[in-house]
């Protein structure tokens, strides 16, 4: 099957059959990974350009080890190396690196909304790794894929009626808005906790949202705990950390409230103490470094199917 | 044919048929960054430094490009991430990188005279990305490159007798200088047009020089517009941008008392409505893109013919 | 022979075999970088991350030279690039790093003993590249790598009885620390030469220490003359650069008074006519470059001996 979409840019283009196709593809490059050797030539000759405006180390990371494993070429820019310092705008700074033939372009900006800007100024494939607070597809993908590796992954029954609580900075989290919109899709049942000033004014989605967290956590499956960007409070958000925590950090007495065998996940990088107990961080049922890994086996997976997506059919000549 | 340079410095080093072996590479190259895998074997095995002591986006990663679609590894080093920072003198930075036996150096300099200096004292190849107000020889060679392919290239009368006039601030541009150059080396007649604040104050060739621009794009085939670096505003150069614009900006009115057909080309990054308005950037006539797209063909051409100058005659043997 | 360590922490790990074996790998690594194509497929999928917390531009470039010409992925990751400025800690930065399945994470902190922290916790193969002033075990085996091919290699008696003086900051120098080790593991006598001010507190070794340097370099085969870092001074260790300089700078005439043919070495950035006479940096007994070449040569040996010492007798499927 050729892949049908040009640009990931957020999780609502897909349906429930293209989630799944990537899940089912990052199954086999998990394969890959546990191999001693872990590359295959099937992108050899495609060029990656990572444009991070935004800093990022294991996003960032991940995409590269993901494109390098497929025999890719990888280009990483930021935004310092970058014109936009020279006051070159967004649209004139992708078509410059467009013009210089990569096949796809991975980006994240501070702007919600920039992946789809350029995506339809490009002909060259756009994924979006991070919009301002808007989307990041490829971390609800993995977090998907993570889950569904515990659950029985497809043929065992995947996310279908698994009960899910997000927990945290609701408002300002494009992770939150990608995989509550993904998790659905995929069959589970998804609710929100996070204190008033942390949700969203209006929310888009028929979930249920919860204030408080012990209540909040009952008939979980799996916790997902987002990070609690300490900026939040000079912005006058969280009147008190010591309270924030107090409320909404994530302990084992908490946990313990959930389904016997519930999972936990945080995009990472952790404040241990504050939106999540070190011992919890650490535990058996922390999938933290599933994720990561489960990052490397989605992203292979992403970047095989956009850019194979025009050629499936054509005569490939390849770079011997 | 063996090729005769160790370094590219200048493009006053070239003879005309030297240029035009560059270009005609170029052609070939061309073709291979048309193709679904734009990579071949030949520089593998090959170290290619990218030292850029000044920032810059397009010129390192279209080097960057190049190399890596001629299967060399490239190592990028910027002058925060050098010894420069910790007080170490650029000839002991290079005799350093040197020592490492990399095939080449790509470096970009502010000091005029910078590239020469360290290829005297290296015995790898030198390439100039760029040094001070002096030279920036690639740039000159993809513009060329680029006007030849839409004047019928080599065999179909290349540069020959077509009038270019260059636009803007030629006091401090490398990019001037190395065109100025290499376009009369190419048969062409050049001209500029700058306010006389931004001119040298001795001119090295002898060239036309008008202040007015009306008057300047009369008769010309394609006009060659410089970016104007806001800060020399701060300089005391330009008394005011408005002044500026109103009188060196170039329009579609303007392009209009052309010749026929007149050809646009920009260094880039631009600053629209400055130097040059929106609307003529992205007209049919602009080739800026087509020159960040030549750029690629053009240094992989370079590569190829200063890395390969020595071994032409040697048996290689290939890492399988 | 499979090689028994996970990781380089520090030379005090190697017995005199195994510090032999490496030098004797690194003699072979350096037949490949006299090849004109310096590339062999022998780590080919392999993934080596360089986590360089302190800026570097030597020991990053040469490992990542020594990575790619041995067909390996690499990664490079500074601090500032890193979660460690969103305030994550060390560990879980390093842990996610591993979540990606590196072969090997090569790592430069600032803190002593980050190299063992680290580890301790990994699974994956961890290369010091320096950690605060406690040890730079590959410096140190460069440096008797380069001493070794003058003197006559392992065959030849190596270093084998031969004196050698390390000159400068030595309190606050891993390299000294290293070398120190490595030099008297592989049969050399070393004395110590600094201002007291200079010395550490406690030494650990049983070797003479001098503070003039007349009397130290006599009897000398090699003086290893370290970098003085000038911020020594702000924190009130040197009452005068120049007072310094007039009883520390290892000049021509000094160097006189060492054996004949006596070698100098300098793990570089230097310091001209401070810790070392220009004349002297550049004189023919000056093995400056050679150190640098033959960091490429051991960092190979290295990353092979490290990154194979488990399969070694394991079926391996190459990616083709």
């Amino acid at each position: 099957m050729a892949w049908p979409h040009k640009d990931l840019l957020c999780v609502s283009q897909l349906s429930r059959q293209d989630a799944e196709e990537i899940l089912r593809a990052a199954k086999s490059f998990q394969e890959i990974n546990a191999r001693p050797v872990k590359k295959v030539p099937i992108l050899k000759g495609k060029s990656v350009i990572l444009f991070f405006a935004e800093p990022s180390t294991r996003t960032k990371t991940s995409f590269d080890v993901a494109g390098k494993r497929l025999s890719a070429d990888t280009f990483a820019l930021t935004k310092s190396g970058s014109s936009l310092v020279k006051g070159e705008s967004l649209k004139d700074t992708v078509l410059t690196l467009q013009a210089m033939k990569p096949d796809a372009i991975v980006m994240r900006h501070q702007a919600s909304g920039a992946a789809k800007f350029i995506a339809e100024r490009l002909n060259c494939s756009v994924i979006n790794a991070g919009d301002g607070w808007h989307a990041h597809p490829t971390q609800a993908l993995l977090d998907a894929f993570t889950l569904s590796e515990h659950w029985g992954n497809l043929d065992g029954g995947g996310l279908e009626g698994r009960n899910v609580c997000i927990l945290g900075d609701i408002a300002h989290s494009r992770v939150a808005r990608s995989n509550v919109v993904l998790l659905r899709l995929l069959g589970a049942k998804v609710r929100l906790c996070a204190p008033r000033t942390l949700l969203p004014t209006a929310l888009a989605w028929d979930v249920p949202v919860y204030s408080d967290l012990d209540e909040a956590v009952r008939g979980m499956d799996a916790v997902m705990c987002l990070r609690l960007q300490l900026e939040r409070q000079e912005a006058g958000l969280l009147p008190d950390l010591r309270e924030y925590s107090r409320r909404y950090c994530l302990t084992a007495a908490r946990m313990a409230k959930a389904n016997k065998g519930a999972l936990l996940l945080h995009p990472g990088p952790i404040n241990r103490g504050i939106e999540i107990a070190s011992d919890v961080a650490d535990a058996k049922i922390s999938l933290i470094l599933d994720q990561v890994a489960s990052g490397v086996d989605v992203r292979m997976a992403l970047l095989h199917l956009y850019l194979t997506r025009k050629e499936a059919k054509e005569e490939r000549r390849v770079a011997s």
